[in-house]
């Protein structure tokens, strides 16, 4: 990133969150993603100087202006600023435009649980999803994240795209060359389909419920809940007005929504509440006995337990080439050698 | 609910948001259960006398005893603080313990509508849903609502159980003895079923995704997120520590969340934004050119456009059997012999 002109801090705040979503096993917003961003500031497209601005502003809220900077940039002054005024307000409610692709969204939403407080994060993106009975893409992933501490330092924290899955996973799928299963994506009629290419061209990824007849107009009205956090209360673009996905060719302005509550406005004893209820999902009989009743974060907590165990992150190789072809590009030094391999 | 007992404000109160429930075509959440609410009120389970508290306030934020009464009139007194406070803060973010069941969600939500602010508004209920991986019910269908304002009238109203659906829908199907779709429920062995008796008995719904393979686990990543809004934050009842569905051993002590966000603290032109973002769905060429694309809050306007045109709201036959036989069976006069039948 500082290769093609970021400032060492920004560049280093989008390294974090990229990694981040790595080490959670969310690699459909890790290094995966690099390219886009290394494109955005090349073209200048996106913005290398300069800092986010509040425009306007209460004891509990904000709207921020978030210069065209990197997301990451946007999302960790806006977030800071949140976990500010719910110290003093019980709650901060703040929204950006002008932002760019944060990351995952659980990044910003988990800053709150350092100060015992509920962390949220809302995003639009470029449109992917077709909307309940439509053909055509008008509305992002847009993802829902929230997170809430318990007793030491244990956590809920819930990170989803509103669509049936995100389009990273169609796009590895696509990458490794693998069908995708029935109710992620759906062709050009909008009919349900199992190939990546189809979804990735000209069709786009259905809500989270699937059909109308398996509720995904609940997802459909979530994904339409989140734009009106974002594009619609922070005056950014929206819905099919979002630049159109890896197309770089006008300025990103994306809406984001960032919010903290402090639990010590509302009722005593928070966080021994939220072991309980965490103990309770844990601790069931599970209905397969191989697979445990796990808690929103648990699967990202299994990931990062893996990578403590093998002593890092481990990558597919086609996207450790991926990632050196596009270090090449711009003349920077490849990844170190790989130290283990790892078989399917 | 005056014969046993209810103050007239507060059947009021109640009468309103069960008919309301109804005329938006939930018909799982109107009329259908009264006995329910009679019950409460009748066993002494359910508060008759008083009205709710502040307990804690901030600026933006309140804590509010329910004082167990009716839910309605814990709702109607959260929603009403919510908007006073978005007024002031921006923001009102308050959470009730001491309630109990309020009726359709989306009630409380539109009240904001009227002062041209986002309303929302959550509740825990009885465990009736299973967790991904689980056997046993251990969350409500716990709603998310939330309405948003657009220009002349026209508004985006999501009011959606986290459940793939609603309890009362699957008691609709067993009082009228039809099978329910895949995908809605489970028996007592964490299986999908399509009879609604293994649902109701021993089974649980299943929440909103369905299997864990069509993203289930997001659904019941969100019913977790309105558990941590309401038990969780306001010190009420939560997950498998809720009463039983329908037993009125003891006070249900319910969690409620209303919140009121005014959208004059933020971008300007919010209204016309959110009129373009309805108009960009709804004008999309359908999948199927018989099934128009809706947006959030359509469905039930439709179902009110209806009711207009037949002059009242219809029920289905053994719903008025049952409603009369309720009556009789505390001594008040029936239902109006019906004036009109519909055919099915």
């Amino acid at each position: 990133m500082t290769a093609v002109g970021t400032k060492p801090h920004h560049a280093r705040s989008l390294a974090e969150v990229l990694v981040e979503g790595d080490h959670r096993g969310h690699y459909s917003h890790g290094l995966n993603r690099m390219d886009m961003y290394v494109k955005d500031i090349k073209s200048g497209i996106c913005a290398k100087d300069g800092e986010p601005v509040v425009e306007k502003e209460s004891a509990a809220t904000a709207l921020v202006d978030g210069k065209n900077l990197l997301g990451p940039v946007v999302g960790n002054f806006c977030m800071k600023l949140a976990i500010k005024k719910a110290k003093e307000a019980g709650i901060g409610w703040v929204v950006a435009h002008g932002s760019n692709h944060y990351g995952i969204a659980g990044y910003y939403a988990m800053q709150a649980l350092k100060e015992n407080m509920i962390g949220m994060s809302f995003t639009n993106t470029s449109p992917l999803v077709v909307p309940t009975r439509g053909k055509e893409c008008t509305l992002g992933t847009n993802p829902i994240s929230m997170a809430a501490p318990a007793n030491g330092g244990d956590s809920f924290v819930l990170d989803m795209a509103t669509s049936a899955v995100a389009l990273g996973k169609v796009e590895l799928h696509e990458r490794r060359g693998d069908s995708i299963p029935e109710g992620w994506g759906c062709d050009a009629q909008g009919k349900l389909s199992t190939d990546p290419k189809r979804v990735l061209q000209g069709g786009g990824l259905v809500p989270i419920g699937g059909s109308e007849a398996t509720g995904g107009y609940k997802g459909y009205g979530l994904g339409m809940m989140v734009e009106v956090f974002c594009g619609i209360l922070a005056g950014a673009q929206y819905s099919k007005h979002v630049r159109t996905w890896k197309v770089t060719d006008r300025v990103a302005n994306l809406g984001q929504c960032f919010v903290a509550i402090n639990p010590e406005n509302f009722a005593p004893g928070f966080s021994d509440r939220m072991s309980d209820l965490l103990s309770i999902q844990r601790g069931l009989d599970p209905a397969d006995p191989g697979c445990p009743v796990l808690a929103a974060g648990d699967p990202e907590r299994i990931h990062m337990d893996e990578c403590k165990k093998i002593g890092g992150i481990s990558y597919h190789l086609k996207v450790v080439n991926y990632m050196n072809e596009c270090a090449k590009s711009i003349g920077v030094s490849s990844l170190l050698p790989c130290d283990k391999l790892i078989p399917n």
